[in-house]
């Protein structure tokens, strides 16, 4: 075992505060990582504050991990010391079901993720990426090119590919009109995405002030979705939305801009339920209301890749571990552009 | 103009009563039906008391017809005197639009119904098939195969094509299991239909009493809706489920049945909202909520040659034209194996 430090809630009313703990040795398959980089998920939050109801402290959270290799098992073949790697919501799954073997292992019922999940090697609960470094298993390590700045490719590896997969599962592509709901973390990596692959991009927010930003990130257009005349015109219009929103909000605002047998994926979980979707808006056009998960290893790779290819990015800002805390609150009130992503050297005057 | 008579409500309040009114000469695309059989859809009842809100009076309902053609224009080149033929839920569309030429006029934004419907023709509303003759777009008539018992085949034209469409649409198959919920019009039809595409049925009911006649349509399982642990041994096990009870109830019972990447397809629409779906249950596992609305004018054609292959009915009462308001009555208590049709017979002594 290696000791390492990080920042920990020790209960569900704690600010984060330093942690000392133990990584497991490398096992044959495993990578051993220096995280240089993590993400600041809201569902961090949540599960900090024991939002979902099923956190165990004390809890390092973080699961939009970049960082380099420090050392591999002797089976691990795919990863050498000084690569750079990417750790994301996932770090094993059973393999053998049917969603591991479509490679889609965010489904498998036994999938453990990075953080306040079992860990079958401790016998306790696992600890995430704010923190100096993580041991994991090879086929749940993620290569990241060094093309891309590291620190704002961290938020990839669950902003990004929360928005890329369901985007990639419904065929969005040249020519279609794609909306996107919502103007955060996830919002902006939709943008990116959906005018990456050639679609007609249409941002809808709350917050008027957000419209030249969502142009700049690649908005072909922004509306007010609280100004229903604007929201209007766009009636029977979209192949796709993807609504980025997890506070309760009216699904049928949406639902009726889709066109014949359009859908609406929902990536949040709201806290407490949306009001009651209308059926006759699915029913008169054939539509369809989904969810969306994450997404697989494979998927994840590909992902990157395609952001190395294209040079896509978070926007972020970074901050050193000692102000979490305080970005927590501004993340509550929506003020971070978008995503604020962990500097871990921070953590080395605690060492 | 040819006078005619069926039966009409005459406001939301009153019971069916005679009416004589008139129908168009045959143009020359039209062909002119003497109506021999007529379903009674719930639709009917909710159209007859206005529970939608746009019904107008007087009203002659009907739109699972069978009948006989009497009269074709003389550019009608599909039919001839003495075939027969049905009319559904469609009369007419714009013929034009994405919808139209992709065969689905039934998401036409300026499709017909066949009652309570502008009439292009008369300049008011037109009326449906609780009458002797109609007149119809060549385009929007069916042959329906002598091979069928024609007083069984009247609902396919509704009840039929509204389980069938949505069965094809999301590509029911042999190996898939599907789910029926409810046990009336629509379910019964919904059972044959997905038996007949070669899947493993299971129907879903509130009332253990319909259990055996559910395995006499077809179903390989009957699942008492009320029982938990019963419906809990089918979790994420089924690919499509078909839910056709419009009354309000607790969907997360069967988007928790559907295995990843499911759809759970509505064709009901409630008049007070089902209680809001669960996100989660959706997002885990990738799962839709879709609705579908009756079929196209092919694919309803599909369908009736499809049951003429496969010897597929509606399971009828059949009632003159006499008791339709006390059939109206048993429809709202469930009391009815499976759908009223009307003899049309019966209203000769009125001529």
């Amino acid at each position: 075992m290696q000791k390492t430090i990080g920042y920990a809630a020790y209960n569900h009313n704690s600010p984060l505060l330093p942690f000392s703990f133990e990584r497991r040795d490398p096992q044959p398959t495993d990578v051993q990582i220096e995280i240089l980089f993590c993400g600041v998920c809201h569902s961090d939050i949540h599960q900090v504050r024991n939002e979902w109801g099923n956190s165990v402290f004390p809890m390092v959270p973080g699961h939009e991990i970049v960082g380099k290799v420090i050392k591999t098992g002797n089976e691990v073949t795919r990863f050498k010391p000084g690569d750079s790697v990417g750790v994301g919501c996932l770090v094993d799954s059973c393999r053998v079901c049917p969603d591991c073997r479509e490679n889609l292992e965010q489904f498998c019922n036994d999938a453990v993720f990075t953080y306040n999940s079992p860990d079958k090697h401790s016998g306790g609960s696992n600890y995430g990426g704010y923190s100096r470094q993580i041991v994991v298993d090879q086929d749940f390590v993620l290569h990241v090119s060094d093309k891309l700045d590291l620190a704002a490719a961290a938020p990839l590896l669950c902003a990004g590919i929360t928005t890329y997969s369901p985007l990639r599962n419904w065929g969005v592509g040249k020519g279609d009109k794609v909306g996107i709901v919502g103007l955060g973390g996830l919002g902006h990596m939709g943008i990116k995405f959906a005018r990456a692959f050639g679609a007609h991009v249409v941002l809808f927010t709350t917050t008027p002030g957000k419209a030249n930003d969502a142009r700049r990130l690649g908005a072909d257009e922004v509306v007010v979705s609280k100004n229903i005349e604007e929201v209007q015109e766009h009636l029977a219009s979209f192949d796709f939305i993807l609504d980025t929103v997890a506070a309760p909000h009216n699904l049928d605002v949406y639902t009726s801009l889709l066109k014949r047998d359009g859908t609406l994926c929902l990536v949040g979980v709201p806290d407490h339920p949306h009001p009651s979707p209308a059926v006759g808006n699915l029913i008169f056009k054939r539509r369809s209301i989904a969810g969306s998960l994450i997404g697989g290893l494979k998927e994840t790779q590909e992902m990157l890749d395609f952001c190395a290819e294209n040079a896509i990015t978070s926007d972020i800002e970074i901050i050193p571990i000692q102000q979490v805390n305080e970005a927590y609150e501004r993340v509550l009130k929506s003020d971070v552009k978008y995503r604020f992503v962990i500097d871990l050297a921070s953590l080395k005057q605690l060492e």
